[in-house]
């Protein structure tokens, strides 16, 4: 039953196709084993190629023995399995230590990529990581741009990266492993209050579950509903973008002036958005306060004053706004 | 200082100008008085015409000797003071208690308005209070548009609110009060867990703030970027419908399917919350799976089918979608 579910969703989501080839990220925890399980049931139906990847975090003692258990699901089931072993802790470099593992780990995913030449990569990621992941931007102070959470199907770099379970509660996974009698590795870190992540899994959202039983589908809904919005404001900035910009190099965006002092709140923030995305390829601290600077900017100061921004330096001059990257 | 930097808000955001009439809504609580007596401090500089509005819900014992109190006050400063008393618990009609007094509250202040000609209310909501809001919203489950909050400057019916406090901290609102040695009603209600409001200030925002002693400005800065992006999904929303409409009348409205369909998926939700606003005003009882029910009769369903709405009743043509109000 999971599985023709499975199926469906990732025939009608556009996330795969007959006959493609697909990476799996497989920790060995119970939401990754489930979806190596369910992709196995579709693998012939499909005629998928399925390769599993594993990275391997040095962060416990269990590591190698969960290393090796994947490796015999994926020996027994005939599938190819590739892995990494990194020592995280000792690329620890300032950033939270669940950061640098996130880093260490999506590096290993494009080396997979390349090594195999599989441009798509399916993750494990449930309903209940999506509720967490919403609340913990809200938790930290997000915009609109990261309330969206994961997206069920999102780029990375040159790699597509499908959630085919991004719709199915935790719950319902581990019901199904159990019903199955598939066995699975439960990741201790989950029980430790180490990471923000977990704090609010154990701590936050069984008090929000007290107020309302169904607060998880809602912060589901709500990443999904904003995607769908911020989808729109992002491509009408880029639209808008393109009409007022007067000057393009590869460091430098100039946009006309007046034409920018004429947008309204919102399509200013993101016309600024998009023209730093154009040079930097994301806007990678940028922060809410950097905007108001550069509207002052544009709005009161005088001309040839300049706003330094971390990832740019921004200057009014008679008739544009120059922005010119930071190397 | 306070009185300095309240007037200088006032005036920079547009809430007031010399000379003004204002209605103050005036509950007797910490908020409030400090609203009163910060406007007071402006009045003569200003030359404002302030007239204090009291709603007694009759919830509480203490109710009459609030009234009472915010009355003295009121005739001290040489105010004029309007109040009305109406046992709240006797209107109780399904909705929540906390909706059913609002509901009371604001018919109240429209009489006001009737009453003294007087076409702006200036409300306490402080920086807390939007905090709580939004996050009561997402506890509940909402879209970009009920995560906005309240706003700096609304309509409600023919009447701008003002809310000249949405900036500021609860705690910068009391130490004020205890400076100037100013007295206030305590709100019992606030210390017991009666209202989803009263669990979230007493639980959880004391556990959020546990995670990040930034909360509250967080939430707060949220729901401004929000009600900022979504003003201008509104916006093109309404000027979409406006080139796409065929037909319209007092109870009916007729968009040309075949543009409908083209829309992406935030502009087609958009214009149907748009279409429906234009027919009833707002879009009270329009849910995320009624827009999914309307947007399979336009892209999958049989010409002559029916979506029927608890507010309209939706049907498919050969080149229109009709959409006529309930009475």
């Amino acid at each position: 039953m999971m599985v023709d579910l499975f199926k469906k969703k990732i025939i009608e989501a556009g996330m795969a196709k007959k006959g493609e080839r697909l990476l799996l990220g497989i920790s060995g925890g119970p939401d990754s084993i489930a979806l190596l399980h369910l992709f196995l049931g579709i693998r012939q139906e499909l005629k998928l190629d399925l390769v599993a990847c594993h990275f391997n975090h040095c962060l416990r003692d269990e590591a190698d023995s969960e290393e090796q258990f994947v490796k015999n699901i994926c020996k027994a089931a005939g599938i190819r399995f590739i892995s990494e072993k990194k020592e995280v802790k000792k690329f620890f470099d300032g950033d939270s230590l669940e950061q640098t593992a996130r880093n260490l780990r999506y590096d290993f995913f494009l080396k997979c990529s390349r090594e195999t030449k599989i441009k798509k990569l399916a993750l494990a990621h449930h309903e209940d990581d999506l509720a967490e992941t919403v609340l913990m931007r809200i938790v930290r102070g997000a915009g609109l741009r990261g309330l969206r959470g994961f997206l069920p199907i999102s780029r990375y770099k040159n790699i597509t990266i499908i959630r085919p379970l991004i719709d199915t509660r935790k719950s319902v996974i581990l019901q199904w492993l159990e019903e199955k009698e598939l066995k699975y590795c439960v990741d201790q870190s989950n029980f430790s209050e180490e990471f923000l992540r977990n704090r609010l899994r154990l701590k936050l959202i069984p008090l929000l579950e007290e107020l309302n039983p169904s607060i998880v589908d809602n912060l589901a809904a709500l990443a999904q509903t904003v995607a769908i919005d911020y989808e729109f404001i992002e491509k009408a900035a880029h639209d808008l973008l393109q009409k007022i910009v007067r000057r393009h190099t590869h460091n430098c965006v100039e946009v006309d002036l007046k034409a920018l002092d004429a947008l309204d709140e919102c399509m200013f923030n993101n016309v600024l958005r998009s023209a730093i995305t154009m040079l930097k390829g994301d806007t990678r601290g940028l922060e809410a306060r950097h905007l108001v600077e550069v509207k002052a900017l544009v709005k009161e100061r005088k001309r040839e004053s300049i706003v330094d921004l971390p990832m740019a330096i921004v200057t009014k001059t008679d008739t544009r706004l120059t922005i010119e990257a930071r190397r």
